[in-house]
């Protein structure tokens, strides 16, 4: 079967406005962001008095209960997990219908692009959006697979290394979101350094300043045993130089590859 | 003169309720723990008719311009500046009086905290949030102020190391939002693995399961010159070995401390 490129349609709430060359829409690009991400930003409407969204770090991953062969690059929920306050566990119980409104965000920063003026300064960055209706899984078969797709996307393998099942007082204190996604998109700048064209035929200019890109990337230490721990570290805990090579590998990468639209920055600009 | 520990006064929107020992709401750690990071979460409500928040990846940094002598445990103002769709920047200038209301999230994840049940998971982590009322900066004094803060803030000293000042294209083209803060409160989670009673005396379990922390910390690889740089990498951005060593060492000593309320887990997780 032939598979497809499936991309979120353009709406009000999901469409890049500036800087649109940067802009992604396919739904295995902003998936992946998503699942890569070890903290994501979840925003809601406490109550139509407050004046102020809340944002809370959680921790999530898509994945489809009822289709659980679909891949990245299909329509999936996003499940959420996190040690927060409970307002956004009732407001999602109370809202009937669809569910609660929420923003989930994920961003990664890849690299710091160091140009001639501080004004083209940048990341080479991955972000994603995705807009959704959060409901509390109330389904215990559908909430034990969340929770060890969850546990797994911190640790893959994690959850059949631990004490299982999870007992009664475990599985009621544990509260799991299904975000039904309507809508999302992402952004990806990388590449090397972009300056105006008047500033890159700056003869003294270019004789002064530096210009490149330092590569940031997320890395994993030498496993700490507990106070409590009797075993030696096992093979799925044995992960880090595969993570470091990997993460390392990107940045550096992405450090280097063309920039976007080069010399086409100007235009660009004023897709605002 | 004697130097006051401030904290912001709890209110509806900042209270922690879960997991309530690890709330602080010193303005010097929130203040840190925004400045230390590489991309705030920015959330907003774009229209009355819109039925999500809408969240942008921004760079921000607290500071006050009319007091520029203090320091971060003193009352600031948030400055963000990003590449994103102009709507908040348009909301800011449409809404009068106090500005756009603003939720601004920073989270860091500083290991992976594995413990013998899945439940009691944990990352080491240090999250923030800010509320307030972000206005477009018109005034240019502040506004290259600003600029200079945030530019500075990604590498130290850069703004010095560049083309200066920005020409006037450059000038109308950047958009810098200050918040003014209304509350704020952070999160911070450090220290070894923290399971309940039980199945800490559980011997079988005990022999099965690894049990520690993985530290985890954001690293700057080797500079990576662009394809007009002429010039060899300069003081100013020979940065990435002390900064590498910082944060190791924070992920590291996390990793080892005692947890912050060993043996009452329970208890704590009874504050919802």
């Amino acid at each position: 079967m032939v598979r497809h490129n499936l991309e979120y349609p353009k709406d009000i709430h999901n469409t890049v406005n500036r800087y649109k060359h940067q802009a992604v829409y396919s739904l295995t690009t902003i998936h992946t962001i998503i699942n890569t991400t070890p903290v994501l930003h979840v925003s809601f409407t406490p109550s139509p008095e407050s004046p102020f969204p809340v944002i809370l770090p959680m921790i999530g991953q898509m994945g489809s209960f009822s289709h659980p062969s679909r891949d990245l690059g299909d329509p999936l929920d996003c499940y959420l997990h996190g040690y927060v306050s409970s307002r956004i566990m009732n407001l999602s119980r109370q809202e009937g219908g669809k569910g609660l409104p929420v923003c989930i965000a994920a961003s990664k920063v890849d690299g710091l692009v160091l140009t001639l003026t501080p004004n083209s300064h940048n990341y080479n960055y991955r972000s994603s959006v995705l807009f959704g209706y959060a409901q509390l899984v109330s389904d215990p078969e559908e909430k034990i697979w969340a929770m060890e797709l969850i546990t797994n996307s911190v640790l893959p393998n994690r959850w059949s290394n631990t004490r299982l099942p999870p007992n009664a007082a475990e599985m009621s204190s544990t509260q799991i979101l299904r975000v039904s996604i309507h809508s999302g998109s992402a952004k990806v700048r990388e590449g090397v350094p972009n300056d105006e064209k008047a500033d890159i035929e700056n003869e003294e200019l270019l004789n002064e300043v530096w210009t490149g890109v330092i590569p940031v990337y997320e890395n994993f230490g030498k496993p700490v045993p507990g106070p409590y721990n009797r075993v030696s570290v096992p093979e799925h805990v044995r992960v880090r130089e595969e993570w470091n090579e990997r993460n390392e590998r990107y940045a550096r990468e992405a450090a280097g590859k063309d920039a976007p639209v080069a010399g086409k920055k100007k235009e660009a600009e004023g897709d605002d």
